[in-house]
């Protein structure tokens, strides 16, 4: 069962066969749920983002916010579309029963917000932020806080947004300016001019949770004197808090999330409320971040994947060329060319391959969070942590790629405006810039990550994949033998080239991390890598399945996997050799002669 | 001295230093011309280019073409923009002086369109179709088709297409049934429906004239049976020619250029002339599209260098991050960061290593053409026919990329309408689908151009790429030498899998094409290599140039070339493996898995 979001069959595959969420059940807080009631999530959320959001992604395009009388106007259907997401519980999907939540693992939650992100990305940002916030309130809030925002952020009355970026302020939120003074109240008043503050305006709800960074008077510089406010757009009688839309952002895609300007404290008077402790604001924000940039990663791949879908369908009817060279005999779907076939390949590999790693990443989540057992729970963590650069970035990087090879296959109607394979380009080209560029995503891989602890997340990946190559082996197929070894070598090159760069990192620290890009890269690529062995073991006894479409799914995974091996794994190679050398070029680079 | 548009002092280095294009005024065509005169069309193009063409580049895209009363309505600034193109004397520029042109060579004129492309692509493709169309005239009309049509298409009251797609007929122009029936004055009634038609209709000339691929009577099927027409919008008494606008397409980029779908015959009376033999149309044809190949190249190239310059500008002044983790020292602008810097020179070698390689191109072209030595002029058309496929694919691909490090650079900015760069890479989308799509150009490449005269010109290459080794070796330098090394493998490798791709070629045809595109890749990498040493082997010695300026921009060669090859040709190693695996993987796939 095949939409233009998603194969709802990979979908199935990836959670059950693969992750076998159903074992969460056996987690208290999942016992009154079941495999029935878990899909019966993702059928309606796959509904929902069938008939609600894809039909206006076009228009989410052509039709950009803009300014009327004061007012962010948007496209008519992006208001029912939000409320029909928050009627079928999504927005509190995660949240508990009693507060009106469906009480789903968060790896349910995230399948089934995916299929939001691939039917409409710029209409699903507004709920995406607004289930962020909600759980930083949860998180974060005081007993009051959480009286008072969580309700209406959990039912769709309140919107959120994270506003942390400044003209000044970029990737270096050390720079920022923004300014927190005490009120007599407790609490404070805002100063500050932000921007590209997503879905920082806009009608959708009767009120905004603004959750902003800024300094209070006593605040050390740098990050560490970053603390976290709530700040509504209107006050609890209904009058404006002083946030101003300062204007509103034109950008490359995603266009239908407005992205603004909002200056606070214009007057001198909007006022917030501090969440969590003084100067940990950035600490704070960064469970915020860190979800967001498994949300990014999710949304990439789900990019990817509607334009894997799109391409295929067209390459099965497109008719172009010929089998033979005699011009008389009939022509062909342009699916049985070779090239063709190539670029279809390496989208199917990054959208099922993404998609299963954002899903092992959230499973990863559920279990951080809830396993009985502490060292689990902690072993959990710290591999999540892990991932999460990687996700962030690689599904970025190679989710654009694979958006570009949509529009190859569509051939000159690819490049038109008529076909929706361009608008899933410029869509997803925002995800390797925010939530943390990808460049700073790497530094924070091999910086930060990599080594945590010893590098014990590492040595646990290292260890899941040398057990995915002796399960592999025990199968007994020429061909995943063959992708085990090559999977077994790429470990060690990565553990190798790892221990190679963190040896250096005390001493030469510019020299150890000038290519983390590319340490990036070859880290996503072996990861994934590994996904698609643990994929290719579980199909490989179904290949031929009595059902056809059942054989076929299975081929299908099994041919993925094989170009996976054949044609994207051996990029890392040439990267590790790269990597070892401590190449000096860039730290050398005298950067006037460029 | 560097614009917007391109480091002038590169264009001299390339032109003068690296290919000597002085050396041709030694042939009879070009002995009035010198330096002086090279250099000064070169200024010309480069001012109007600047003044006329660069301002309207957003202009282009954000006022797109228009049908009003049944005109195309374009932004002002495009007629007059062309007018000063032809008015300094840019369509013939290649054209005899007795027909009003320059007389240049296509080296030089290549870098003066080079400028205009840099400026403004979609206001410059009026032209390049323009001049391809009269350069077509020239080479197959007739003494009274010549003399009817060159005129007005040299001096710019007419403006030129090639009409080529219909929707049934794509990359496989065997599928045309656009039809001409003989006439009793020897001309003929067109009927077609064409689409995808560039510069199609607009009010910029007082003509247009076609060049439409269409089936005789007779015709056999297949591509052996296209001939071409000439077929005017207007007729010599100003009524229309039975030319009808169907509607025009809205692209992804390049949208300052209209894409029409044009209708001819509707009313059974669009009349047309033969140009060249009859049903030799496509090997006509070829002629313009082996130039527009090139030309896609240049493009491609030229808004990769004008994306570079415009991250380069924002990198030395946006500040961000510090050099230090004191977050009181000050902030650093963002090319001191390594990650920055690898984007950076990643677009400088594709943007000045994509030039020189068109350029060396160029001046095969005039080789081909005009040096006294037989043996040499063929030598040279066999190398730029080897070259073509090449440069379109290898710079479009490429060029793409480095346009999205130029977003990338720009971080949140560079997604913003407000900044150039996110049209640059929307506009230069389109260079791997038109004139053939990259997959064609590799198909090309591998199975009709590095095997031709059993492999004469992928030998002179070789040959030539180890000259340039030798040469290396002599100056003595460790670097230039383990360049130099890198080189003679990759070459080495190159050959090899030449040599088993094409033994394959006949037996297995499918196997041996399967990845083209991939072989097409390495190929592009090991040539620009090649580019990059010969460059970097000219700029040694003078890396320590008394003059600071001229020494920062041979050190500025030198760190381009290094980083091509750490970070660029070392990828083709594992292309040659899988290419030499003769990987059945997309031959064998059964597509109804995907």
């Amino acid at each position: 069962m095949r939409s233009q979001l998603i194969d709802r069959r990979d979908l199935q595959f990836l959670l059950h066969e693969l992750l076998a969420v159903e074992t969460l059940t056996q987690l208290p807080r999942f016992a009154e749920h079941s495999r029935e009631t878990f899909d019966a999530a993702i059928d309606s959320a796959l509904r929902i983002a069938t008939e609600r959001y894809a039909p206006h992604r076009q228009r989410s395009d052509s039709d950009e916010p803009r300014i009327e009388a004061g007012r962010v106007v948007l496209p008519p259907e992006v208001a029912p579309a939000l409320r029909a997401f928050v009627d079928a519980g999504f927005l509190a999907a995660t949240h508990d029963h009693e507060d009106g939540g469906m009480q789903l693992p968060r790896t349910v939650a995230n399948a089934c917000w995916a299929l939001f992100k691939s039917a409409n990305v710029a209409t699903d940002t507004y709920a995406t932020l607004t289930i962020g916030v909600a759980n930083m309130v949860h998180a974060f809030g005081s007993a009051a806080q959480r009286a008072r925002w969580l309700p209406p952020l959990l039912d769709g009355r309140h919107f959120g947004t994270m506003v942390l970026t400044e003209p000044q302020a970029g990737s270096s939120l050390a720079e920022i300016r923004a300014s927190a003074t005490p009120r007599a109240d407790g609490r404070y008043i805002i100063r500050a001019q932000k921007i590209f503050i997503t879905a920082g305006d806009h009608e959708l709800s009767d009120n905004i949770v603004h959750l902003v960074l800024a300094r209070l008077p006593d605040a050390p510089p740098g990050v560490k004197g970053l603390s976290l406010f709530i700040v509504p757009k209107r006050r609890d009688d209904g009058t404006p808090n002083d946030v101003a839309l300062a204007g509103l952002i034109h950008k490359m895609g995603s266009r239908g999330t407005t992205s603004t300007m909002l200056n606070f404290g214009e007057r001198g008077d909007c006022i917030g409320e501090l969440l969590g402790p003084p100067h940990q604001g950035l600490a704070c924000m960064f469970q915020m971040m860190n979800e967001a940039r498994i949300n990014v990663g999710i949304s990439a791949t789900m990019l990817a994947y509607a334009g894997y879908l799109h391409a295929l369908a067209y390459a099965r009817e497109r008719m172009q060329g010929r089998a033979t060279p005699d011009p008389r005999s009939p022509p062909v779907p342009i699916v049985r060319h070779a090239d063709v076939r190539r670029m279809l390949l390496a989208q199917k590999v990054v959208a099922e391959g993404g998609l299963a790693l954002c899903l092992h990443a959230s499973l990863l989540a559920d279990r951080a969070e809830l396993d009985p057992d502490a060292t689990e729970r902690h072993q959990a963590r710290l591999q999540l942590d892990l991932l999460t650069p990687v996700i962030k970035a690689w599904c970025s990087t190679q989710g654009v790629l694979a958006n570009s090879l949509a529009i190859q296959v569509h051939g000159g109607y690819g490049y038109t405006r008529e076909y929706p394979v361009e608008q899933l380009l410029r869509d997803n080209r925002l995800n390797s810039i925010h939530e943390g560029t990808d460049g700073i995503q790497a530094l924070d891989l091999l910086g930060r990550k990599v080594g945590a602890e010893g590098g014990a997340a590492l040595a646990l990946l290292g260890t899941a994949m040398l057990r995915t190559v002796a399960e592999t082996r025990a199968l007994d197929d020429e061909t995943l033998a063959a992708h085990a070894t090559q999977l077994e070598r790429a470990w060690h090159e990565l553990a190798h080239t790892t221990a190679t760069l963190l040896a250096a990192l005390p001493a030469q620290p510019q020299l150890a991390l000038a290519n983390a890009s590319v340490y990036l890269e070859a880290f996503g690529h072996t990861l994934v890598a590994w996904l698609w062995l643990r994929q290719a073991v579980i199909a490989q006894p179904h290949r031929n399945h009595p059902d056809d479409a059942e054989a076929r799914f299975y081929r299908g995974k099994l041919a993925a996997a094989r170009h996976f091996f054949s044609h994207e794994l051996p990029r890392t190679a040439p990267q590790h050799t790269l990597l070892r050398s401590l190449d000096a070029g860039l730290v050398e680079l005298d950067d006037t002669c460029l």
